[in-house]
């Protein structure tokens, strides 16, 4: 943040043994901070000399602290999980979270988008992207948007996220080298880029093993339990696998299994994604993939508040892809 | 809301065909909605003769139209059920929701409730309260605040909430009738008002059964399923069942009791709180006390947007209580 004498928040911080956000907070007279705690930050500064940037903290009192970040849906434990890691993240910085609740609705994303006209809020984090990218990017000129999650390739913003294809093609190997040869795929969304790369992990493992002509099982709007319910009862008699693309999917589907006397894994091998806590928790227990759910929103935390501390918009594409890791547990493996 | 000639927004609604949420939005010159919307909007008005109050609409326009909704948490379910209900009422009477999460942190939460000074929203929701009402009513003057789950005795504001004292007063009859003398009780945190009604319902139960003296085994800081695996270790030897106040505890203890080879219900029987899904899929299901999520949340969505759309502001208590239900699974009963 700001600096004089080569000093910085950090050591004003150490100096009167106050959070960095505490004192972020006094700098930018944020409204809620004991009197004792900003008396001892203003009292730190004095005695270091440490005086914040006056333009620059001009600047930033124009600033909401607040950044919003938009998720599709907050009962998905994923959105949960990031938000959870981004909040604290957020606060350690002296930034407020506000979360916006899309349900994959073009018109609630826009609406959303629109408080960084209305300087509702400084930034905006998208982990699903419902509009084209021509209609989101009118709205950078009021601040920056950083994507997390979801993606466009046209954006010219940074985009934080994982190998999706690399997580769909080490899943879908996986119940290949079991001995599957029929493997069903589900999908969520059709605009959906995260879609688009685990598709193609899909077919990439299909094609090593030869197997591409005899998969075309494909089952739509994967999203929830009550979806893997559903799927459950539309798979075709001869599949013997099925990639979910999602915890929440496979856990429909081990529970209507149970209920309808098919055993997994053995007559049905099931894989989620995502390594969600009820992955470990049902019985049998979920084979997934596991997402650096934490390290991506740390990561994309971190390029927001540069974004919004430093002075000059950038236009540019950057790009930071994750690792995902595959974790075999009962409802592909016999025991 | 408005009304000429006896018309209303709803009238209006049904000679376009279009929702009162679009009707709403056009009325209130809200950004988003498609051009054809809009002219459809306008002729049915012009056909109706009806004419929004323009004094009432200037006061309206001075609205953001944003709620927002202050959790503790959105990875616990109950929260973000409550959330989902919520945003889907607010959406159809064209208001926006932004979740708060405050981390049970006071300091967040007066940042939050802050943003009704600052205009950033109309209303504040409050699902858990941090604050004295005392320092919480100071925001009354910039706008509605409504609790809603979470109480205060003093506060002269509309509180939505189930009866928690029958909620934990069926379950442990529950328990001392399957033979149970032993009960540990879980509580969250000290402030709560939840936590204060629920153990008065888990003392009445003891009393009608005569014992009260026998049990006096309290566990603190139970909210999380990692909580309950903690609080496993905890229980005392002659403890034969756990009152633990949340499905996720209870499944933080079945866990453990299955990775300790603890049978439950046999050795061990565990009652949870709030019905959630996990509560039915996990292996053994669990015993718990249903609260009706969507039709609080409905309620309370529907008194805030009363409050909103009222001219005069009302400093009167209000309660609205919902009964709850007690559903037996086979965390506490053989099969």
């Amino acid at each position: 943040m700001t600096e004089s004498k080569g000093l910085t928040i950090n050591d004003v911080a150490r100096k009167c043994g106050l959070s960095r956000s505490t004192v972020s907070r006094v700098i930018n007279n944020h409204p809620y901070v004991a009197k004792e705690k900003k008396e001892a930050v203003l009292k730190a500064m004095e005695e270091l000399g440490y005086k914040p940037n006056s333009v620059a903290q001009q600047l930033r009192s124009n600033k909401t602290h607040a950044i919003a970040v938009l998720v599709p849906r907050i009962t998905n434990p994923f959105y949960s999980r990031l938000i959870e890691k981004m909040e604290t993240e957020a606060s350690l910085l002296g930034y407020q979270i506000i979360i916006c609740q899309t349900r994959y609705s073009k018109e609630r994303e826009v609406d959303y988008l629109d408080m960084l006209r209305s300087r509702k809020v400084d930034g905006v984090i998208l982990t699903s992207i419902q509009n084209d990218w021509k209609d989101i990017e009118t709205y950078l000129q009021y601040g920056p948007i950083v994507m997390c999650n979801e993606f466009d390739d046209q954006a010219t913003i940074p985009s934080i996220r994982v190998n999706q294809m690399d997580g769909s093609y080490l899943g879908t190997k996986h119940l290949i080298e079991q001995g599957h040869k029929k493997i069903a795929y589900c999908k969520g969304g059709t605009k959906s880029n995260i879609g688009k790369k685990r598709r193609e992990g899909f077919n990439k493992a299909l094609k090593e093993y030869n197997l591409s002509s005899v998969n075309d099982v494909v089952l739509t709007n994967a999203f929830s339990i009550e979806d893997g319910k559903r799927i459950f009862h539309e798979l075709p008699e001869d599949i013997t696998a099925v990639f979910t693309g999602g915890d929440e999917v496979a856990v429909g589907i081990i529970f209507e299994a149970r209920e309808n006397r098919v055993k997994i894994p053995e007559q049905l091998a099931v894989i989620g994604f995502d390594n969600q806590v009820i992955s470990e928790l049902i019985n049998p227990s979920i084979t997934t993939i596991n997402q650096p759910i934490e390290e991506v929103a740390s990561k994309t935390m971190e390029v927001m508040i540069q974004k919004l501390e430093s002075d000059k918009p950038s236009n540019i594409k950057e790009i930071y892809e994750f690792p995902v890791k595959l974790i075999v547990r009962q409802s592909t493996v016999l025991e």
